[in-house]
């Protein structure tokens, strides 16, 4: 709704704004440094070690700065993605302060007054730093947008990779609605970053034709060449296809490694590997949470066609993840054909 | 890929082309004949009673030409939609024959080659009828593009209302990559038309940047006056928003009355009912039953809020169905919230 302010707040992207996701454990210095780089918002996947975190940002800010100082007045020109329900507060909040990200990325609470806590722990900390945040509902969204009033926010659809609500809708129908919906409350000032299936250059038109201001990848940055991702994983992902049909949302792939630790209404969007066909078949998960262990001590950890039993997060986009690349390059690839797209709907319309 | 051919084929169509789905039991003579007259393409919903089809064949017939005569050597500019498991293929195509409808819409079939079985004998019977597939995957659908060389090819996402695949992306991922497919194929020279969470104007533009030429609305129009619909049904999809919240796709649905009939990969998506929170609680198929006839007896026949045991097919748009309204007046909307839309987008690529 306000395109304009992502061009005020990160004064170096261009158009089409393009986000790289906070993907936890895949999404580090050299990933978010690189975005950056191209002109888009790089962000670190939050980490629950906070020592690793601590050295992600120092590693991120020596490439950014060419030094490990960051001028006073400034922000880092990075955002970091936190897991509300897996770290502390105290803990990120301090790193906040010091670091002084341009954005946090706020997802996966337990309660929704969590986001409350947080934006306003942050805002203090540093106040240059603006807020994301990420929720999959129409309701959810505007009620967070009503009691933080985040400067962003990322509505995700069912179609993304990895988290998420376990219900929800594609960001065809999430977006126009929810737009309407804070339109309807005056609630319009703040940017609406997309997320969820979006892997090309026509899903980028598509999603700015729904109202964002700007798109989120996760998915296709899995073969970008600054990921953090084991061989075997990426090769998964370069070789899947039809993502509707050869991903699929559980709660399974949460279970695999022991108790599921997300908030209940959270699953995710993973390949369909040997574990979930198992569950549909009523095995019981002690025996598939003992076939999964076995499958990571293999030379390529469960991820390899083979022995596929551990999960692999991926959207229903995963099809356009067909080549591996420099971010900078899917970035140029994808803004092109973004243009493209919206050119040619421009003429359908006549 | 090919906007004009929509225009040469159906030459009394407005852009962008809006087409009312052919809703079994909701899309009758008046609802096909309005989006007709509102420069769409109108569907009538396949029957499996032969009667009532011809019957509804000629009521539109008349509706059309004011008389039940279409002249020699042209085709009634009406669609008819077939469900393949549940119409006899010589009983159909002899009223495909006599009526020569300019579109058949095939869709839901027990076996993928039925769909070249049925696409031979209406081009057989009546070569101006064009041939339109729906389907949910990328492989399916290209397979049916080689195999049976249709005029259109109907993608429909996850989000959409009534039956569909069981697993399936959104049309946000699974639009751009069939056209990826068809493309590298040399498959490109059928018309794409967009199915599945599209209600409003922005998601008409948004399946227009995604490479569509046409969109297909549903859920939208069981809103629309001329719509045959139980005033109770017709309530619940009224006051219900955020769909991706109060709707969900199951096979429960389609064993509400009985057994259930459909092909063994299809389910459907309606709203969340006493029936559906009754079968994740693990109550017996049995019991649900029993309630659901029940509530079939009740005045409002399980359709309202007080007695809601019975299939309300409903899409992830169902939120923009606010507003009972004439076709024309909902295609009119639309029609023009398109074009904003997609001018915002240009405006926001800058």
């Amino acid at each position: 709704m306000s395109p304009q302010r992502l061009s005020q707040d990160y004064p170096w992207v261009s158009s089409p704004v393009i986000v790289s996701a906070p993907m936890s454990g895949f999404a580090g210095p050299a990933l978010a440094h690189a975005v950056f780089k191209a002109g888009g918002i790089g962000f670190l996947g939050g980490l629950p070690d906070i020592k690793a975190l601590r050295t992600a940002l120092q590693d991120v800010t020596e490439l950014v700065t060419g030094n490990r100082l960051l001028q006073p007045e400034t922000t880092l020109p990075i955002g970091l993605g936190v897991l509300l329900f897996a770290q502390k507060l105290d803990e990120v909040v301090a790193l906040i302060a010091e670091f002084r990200p341009v954005a946090v990325w706020l997802f996966a609470a337990h309660e929704s007054a969590d986001f409350g806590r947080w934006t306003e722990a942050i805002r203090k900390a540093s106040e240059r730093t603006k807020i994301w945040i990420q929720f999959g509902s129409v309701t959810g969204a505007v009620n967070l947008a009503q009691s933080c009033k985040p400067d962003v926010l990322v509505l995700q659809g069912a179609d993304a990779g990895g988290h998420g609500g376990e219900k929800g809708a594609g960001i065809i129908s999430l977006i126009p609605e929810t737009l309407y919906a804070l339109q309807s409350l005056e609630l319009d000032d703040m940017s609406i970053v997309a997320a969820g299936g979006i892997a090309d250059g026509a899903s980028v038109a598509a999603a700015l034709a729904l109202g964002a201001d700007g798109v989120v990848m996760g998915t296709r940055f899995l073969v970008a060449e600054e990921t953090v991702v084991h061989p075997a994983y990426q090769a998964a992902i370069l070789e899947t296809e039809d993502g509707g049909q050869t991903t699929t949302r559980a709660k399974l792939f949460d279970e695999l490694a022991g108790p599921n630790i997300w908030p209940k209404d959270f699953d995710g969007r993973a390949l369909i590997a040997q574990s979930y066909h198992d569950h549909i078949q009523g095995i019981s998960i002690d025996e598939i949470r003992k076939s999964h262990a076995e499958a990571k001590q293999t030379p390529h950890l469960g991820f390899d066609q083979e022995n596929r039993r551990a999960a692999i997060w991926a959207g229903t986009g995963v099809g356009f993840a067909r080549k591996k690349a420099p971010a900078s390059e899917i970035i140029a690839e994808v803004r092109q054909a973004a243009r493209i797209a919206l050119e040619r709907a421009i003429t359908v319309l006549g």
